[in-house]
């Protein structure tokens, strides 16, 4: 579902890229030391901090997606409001699951 | 503790580095979505992509470590095998754990 | 916050609670595993179906207060959605990390 | 596999049964809260907890099999070595993933 209106995380949008450039670099950091042939374990260390930051992002975005998405679609009520936590249910299993 | 010898992951470095291109990728990806305001959900569900394939590198280059550096330690013998297996396991405890 | 009014998870109760049983079975097996030395391996195999068993009660009692306490203090507005929301979103920052 | 023989968690038998008695012991408080009609999030926060209990108990039972197991099948050398590192990274993935 695309939309372009507002979203929970549209006030943060400039923290969020700064946050995503920094996990592209720590990815990158990740190339530069297979190539230069670095110890195993080092790189492994590197993955460890890029998949926390990747979980930091998402469990952001997933609190101001509550705070603004869930929250106004239960106070619409109806089928909407259900679908909307049921959507949201879904995505934090996929989170919890990664 | 940084080498230059040969590790486990050496033979596979090329794969590896496809792979790691792709994540990085992935991550250009999420800017693009939170730049284009793309609804919270599918970005969270690009950031479960990222996080797992980030996983699987890991899950490789440590198969690849145990097969090659730790096997080798032990067959040394004595408190490097030891010293080899704990490491291994520290590693193996912050995937566990992040 | 301990209170006696019905939450999300009240209507599932005794499905809740016949699947913690067959986890607390879950956890009897490992002992009697242990005890009958039984391989490593197969040991872990069955920590690995625990978890994922104590992490699907955890995913379906956080819809169930999603879809129940969150959306019914939405409803009611004020900071108490808010705080509600910030509260599970912990949560599930806790089971994200665990 | 099921074998007799001593395993790298075999000296450690009395402390891993203890911890999963503890970890059973958590499981049943979980079935009190649910009785009880305890607030969600304490219910989930107690999860989190036996969820990071079994984990403890999978890495060092791991790190036993590490250390024992497959560094003396890595001693005896041949296609058993290679083996035994597939079986325990096969493991590994399991619990990264659960």
């Amino acid at each position: 579902m695309t939309t372009e209106q507002a979203h929970g995380y549209s006030a943060e949008k400039t923290s969020h890229l700064k946050r995503l450039r920094r996990i592209e670099g720590q990815v990158r950091g990740l190339q530069r030391m297979v190539e230069e042939d670095k110890y195993c374990i080092d790189i492994l260390t590197q993955v460890s901090a890029a998949t926390k930051a990747l979980q930091s992002f998402s469990l952001e975005l997933l609190d101001e997606h509550l705070q603004h998405c869930v929250v106004a679609a239960a106070q619409r009520g109806g089928p909407e409001a259900e679908e909307k936590v049921r959507e949201a249910s879904d995505a934090i299993a996929r989170l919890v699951r990664s």
